[in-house]
C-alpha cells in the first residue's frame, strides 16, 4: 500500500521533472542561439526570455506539491536502482531550488546575460573596467546564491556552487589533488621543456586555411568520430561550446584563418561532449538521473576524444593526410611533425590554447581565485592584480593585458563559479578511463590508426554515457575502471607523452 | 479610490502579460529555429518544448488571479486610450484562453508540430495519404478548439478561429468581398490575359543565379528597404516567413538556383512584415495593445512593400540595374521587360507563385474549404477532391498532383485555419494605404525611383506601425486613410496595372 502510494508520488514527480527538463531544453536552445545566431540587438530581450524560463522552471520545482510528493515517494525504497537514484536527485534539486528565492534566480539570470554581452566588448577592448560594474553585480548575486545554497546543503558557499556542476565534489577534494599537481608541474614542466627543446622545433602548417574548408573538414571529422548531423549542428561562435539537447546537439567552434588546426581540435573536443549527450538513456530523458553525471564527467568525455584519442600517435598518423588533403600538402602534416606540434609545451596566457601539462595550472589559478572571490576574500575590482600575481607564481609569466588575463574566459562573466575545477578533474578522469579502455577493448589503437573512434565510443557509451547520473563522479569511475578518481593515470600519461 | 485600485490591478495584469509575452517570444524563436536551423532529429523534442511553453503561457493567462484583476481593473475607465485598449485586449485574450482547457492547447501544439514535419515529407512525395492520419488529428483538435472558442465568444466555430488572426473580422465580412472579387475576376482575368498577350512575351533572366549571390543581394535589398541587421537575420527555409521578435526579427526565404527573382521578391515581402515588427511601440512591448493589429494588417505591410512599392514601375527602374550588377547583364533586366515580367498573368496551381490578380482566387478557394472543413461540412479525406473541384470552378485548371494542390501550403498542416483570408484582405488594405500615402507624401514615387523606401516606411511607421493594436483592422484603416476597408482601391490598382 505504502509502496503503491510512493510509486504514484514518484510518477507525479517524474511528470513534473519532465516538464522542467523540457523548459531547460528550451533555455538551452535559446542559449545556443544567443551565442551562435542572435544579432546584437536581440540581447536584452533574450536576457528576459532566459530569465522568465529560469523563473518558471524554478516555480515548477518549488511548488508546494513537490515537497509533499517527495516525502510520500521517499516512504518506500524503490527496488529499481534508476528510479531510486532519480528520486534522490529530485530531492537534491528540490533542496537546491528551495534554497533560492525565485526573484534571486531571475535577477541572476538577467544580470549574467547582461554582463556576458558587455564582457564580449570588454574583452575585445582589453578593458576590464568596462565590465566591472556588471561583473560586480554578477558576483554580488553569485555570493548571495552561494550563501543560501550552502546553508541549505550544509556546505561552504563555494562548495555549494561546485556541487551545482559536479555533485559531491568540494574544495577539500580538489585542493590536495591540485597541490600535488603543482608539485608535479614544478618538476615536470622544465623537463618537458627540455625534451621539447632537444627535438627540432615543430614546423607549423603554412596555410592558407579558408574558413569554408576548415568547416567542411571539421564536419567530416565530427562525423568520423561518430556524430550524425541528423541530430546535430556545427556552427561558429566566439567561444566553442556544446549546447542543445540530446536529440539535437549544437556544437560550435571558432575559425581562425591563420590556424587550420585550432578549429579541428576544438570541434573534436565538442564532439566528445556531444557523443555523451547523444548516448544518454532515452528512457530517462529530461529526468535528473538521465542527465550527464556532471561537468567533470562531461569534460572527461570531451578530453578523452580530443586529448587521449585524437592526439595519440595512432590517430595523428591518420589525421595528417586528411589535413593535407584539405589544405594542400605540407611537410608539417607528416605524422612525426604533427606529433611534435601536439606535444609542444609552452607557458602561455590563454587557457584554451594551453598544452596538456600547463593547462591544469590555468585551472588551479581560477579555482583559487574564484573560491576566494565567492568566500569574500577579495573584491571584483582586485581581480586583474590577483590574476597576474597568480600567473606569475604558477607559470612564471604575467599577461600584458586583461584580454590575455582575467577577461579571457566567459565563465565568471556569465555567473559561472565553481565550474573550472571540472576541466582538470575531467582531464584526469579521461586518462584513467583511456587506460582501462585500452586494456578492455582489443584493437582500440589499431582503430584509431585508421581514424576510427568507434571502438572507443562503444566502450564509453556502455560504461559511461549510458550510466547517465545513476552514479556520482567517483562511483562512475569506480564501476568503469575499478577505482575512484586517481590522478596517477594522468601523471603517467603526461610522463609517457612529454617526458620520454 | 476605485481609480487607484483599478490602476493597480491593471499594472498587475501588465506584469503578467509581459511574462506571457516573453514566453511567446521564446516560442517564436524556437519556431524559427525549427524551420530554419533544426536538424530533423530534433523535431520530436521541439514539439514537446513548444507544447510546454504554450501550456505554461496558457496557465499564466488562466490563473485564478487574472479574472479577479480583470474585474477590478474594469471598474474604472482608464483615461489613457492605450491602457484602456490594452485592458480590452487582455479581457479578449482571457476569454479566448479560458475557452480552451490546457490539455487541449498542449495536445493541439503537439499534434500540429508532429503533422507539420510529416507534411514536409508528404509534400516532397506528393502523397496526401501520408499526412492524412496526422492531419485528421489536427482537424479534430482544431474543430474542438473552434467549437469551444465560438461558444465563449458568441461566434460560429470558423469565425472564432478567424478572430484569432484578425480580431473582429468574420466570414460574413469576407464572403461578400470575395463574392464581388470572384465577379470582378471573371471579367478582369480574360482582359488582363488579353492585354498581356498583346505585348511581346517577357524575357526571363537567363542566370546562373548562385545562391550566395542571391543571398547577398537579398540582404542588401532588405537593408535598402530599411531593415538593419543588428536587429535581424536573413536565413533560408522551406517556406519563406517572418519570425522572431520586434528587437530580433528573423526573416527567411527559399533560394532557387534556376530563378534569381523569386527570392528577391520573397525577401522584400518578409521585410515588409519585419519593418512592422521593428516599428511597434517599445513602451507597450509584450502587451496585447503593443502587438501588430492582426494578420490582415500584417499582410498589408508585406504587400505594400512587395506589390505596391517594389513592383511599381518607379522601383523596377532602379531594381533592374541592381539585378544586372549581381547576376550579370541581361536584356531581361531592362525596366520595360521587368515590368512586363512582373505584370505577367497566369492561371497557376501555386498560391505563392500567383500573380496579383489570380492570388485572391487561391485565397477564396482556401477560405471556402477551410470554413467548410471546420464547420464539419466535409472530412479531411475528401480534401484533395474538393480542392481540385474548387480550382476548376475558380480558375478553370486542375492540379496534376497534391503537391501542386492541397499539399502546397504549410498552414492547415500546422493547425492554422482562418488565416488565409488575411492575405487578400491585406492586399486590398495595402492598395488603400498606398493610395493615401501617395497623396500624403510628396516625392514618394521619386524616392522609389532611386530605390529608397524611406518616405513610404516613414508614413507607415507613423500611421500604421506605431498604432500597433490600438485600433481594430477597419478602424486602423479609417484613421490612416479616412475609410474602413474598401476593396475599390485594390480593383482600381489592378485595373491600372493590368488592364491599361
Amino acid at each position: 500500500m505504502t509502496q503503491a502510494k510512493a510509486r504514484a508520488a514518484y510518477e507525479r514527480l517524474a511528470g513534473r521533472f519532465a516538464r522542467i527538463g523540457t523548459l531547460d531544453e528550451a533555455g538551452a536552445m535559446l542559449g545556443w542561439d544567443a551565442s551562435a545566431m542572435m544579432p546584437p540587438g536581440g540581447a536584452a530581450a533574450r536576457g528576459d526570455q532566459l530569465a522568465v524560463l529560469a523563473g518558471l522552471g524554478h516555480e515548477l520545482l518549488t511548488a508546494p506539491d513537490v515537497a509533499a510528493d517527495l516525502a510520500e515517494a521517499e516512504e518506500a525504497e524503490d527496488p529499481d536502482p534508476w528510479r531510486a537514484a532519480n528520486l534522490r536527485l529530485m530531492r537534491h534539486a528540490h533542496t537546491r531550488a528551495n534554497a533560492l528565492p525565485g526573484e534571486l534566480v531571475e535577477a541572476a539570470a538577467r544580470a549574467n546575460s547582461a554582463c556576458e554581452k558587455i564582457w564580449r566588448e570588454a574583452r575585445r577592448a582589453a578593458d576590464f573596467s568596462r565590465v566591472l560594474p556588471a561583473f560586480t553585480e554578477v558576483v554580488r548575486l553569485a555570493r548571495e546564491e552561494a550563501r543560501a545554497l550552502g546553508a541549505a546543503l550544509g556546505l561552504s558557499p563555494y562548495d555549494a556552487l561546485m556541487d551545482g556542476y559536479q555533485r559531491g565534489i568540494g574544495a577539500a577534494d580538489v585542493a590536495p589533488i591540485f597541490a600535488a599537481y603543482e608539485k608535479f608541474l614544478a618538476e615536470a614542466l622544465p623537463r618537458a621543456e627540455a625534451v621539447a627543446a632537444s627535438h627540432p622545433a615543430p614546423r607549423r602548417p603554412a596555410g592558407p586555411f579558408p574558413v569554408a574548408a576548415q568547416a567542411a573538414l571539421c564536419r567530416r571529422l565530427a562525423e568520423r568520430a561518430g556524430l550524425t548531423f541528423d541530430h546535430a549542428r556545427l556552427d561558429s561562435s566566439e567561444h566553442p561550446f556544446c549546447g542543445g539537447t540530446p536529440s539535437d546537439v549544437r556544437i560550435t567552434t571558432r575559425y581562425d584563418e591563420a590556424d587550420g588546426l585550432k578549429a579541428v581540435f576544438a570541434v573534436l573536443h565538442e564532439t566528445g561532449h556531444a557523443l555523451y549527450e547523444r548516448d544518454l538513456p532515452p528512457a530517462f530523458a529530461r529526468q535528473p538521473v538521465g542527465s550527464a553525471a556532471g561537468m567533470a564527467a562531461h569534460e572527461s568525455q570531451s578530453l578523452i576524444v580530443e586529448m587521449q584519442a585524437v592526439r595519440s600517435d595512432a590517430f595523428l598518423g591518420w589525421l595528417g593526410p586528411e589535413l593535407a588533403g584539405t589544405f594542400g600538402p605540407d611537410p608539417a602534416y607528416e605524422p612525426e611533425n604533427l606529433g611534435r606540434l601536439c606535444r609542444w609545451v609552452e607557458r602561455g596566457f590563454i587557457r584554451v590554447d594551453a598544452d596538456e601539462i600547463t593547462y591544469p595550472a590555468h585551472v588551479i589559478l581560477r579555482f583559487r581565485l574564484e573560491s576566494a572571490l565567492i568566500e569574500g576574500a577579495f573584491e571584483p575590482a582586485d581581480l586583474p592584480a590577483a590574476w597576474n600575481e597568480g600567473m606569475k607564481a604558477l607559470l612564471g609569466i604575467v599577461p600584458p593585458d586583461d584580454a590575455l588575463g582575467c577577461l579571457q574566459d566567459i565563465h565568471w562573466y556569465d555567473g559561472v563559479f565553481g565550474y573550472f575545477p571540472s576541466y582538470s578533474l575531467g582531464a584526469m578522469a579521461a586518462a584513467q578511463l583511456m587506460a582501462t579502455a585500452r586494456r578492455a577493448v582489443s584493437g582500440l589503437d589499431a582503430a584509431l590508426a585508421v581514424g576510427d573512434l568507434g571502438p572507443l565510443r562503444g566502450w564509453l557509451a556502455e560504461n559511461v554515457h549510458a550510466k547517465a547520473s545513476l552514479h556520482g563522479f567517483n562511483e562512475l569511475l569506480r564501476t568503469a575502471t575499478g577505482r575512484p578518481l586517481d590522478p596517477a593515470a594522468f601523471q603517467a600519461h603526461l610522463t609517457e607523452r612529454y617526458l620520454a
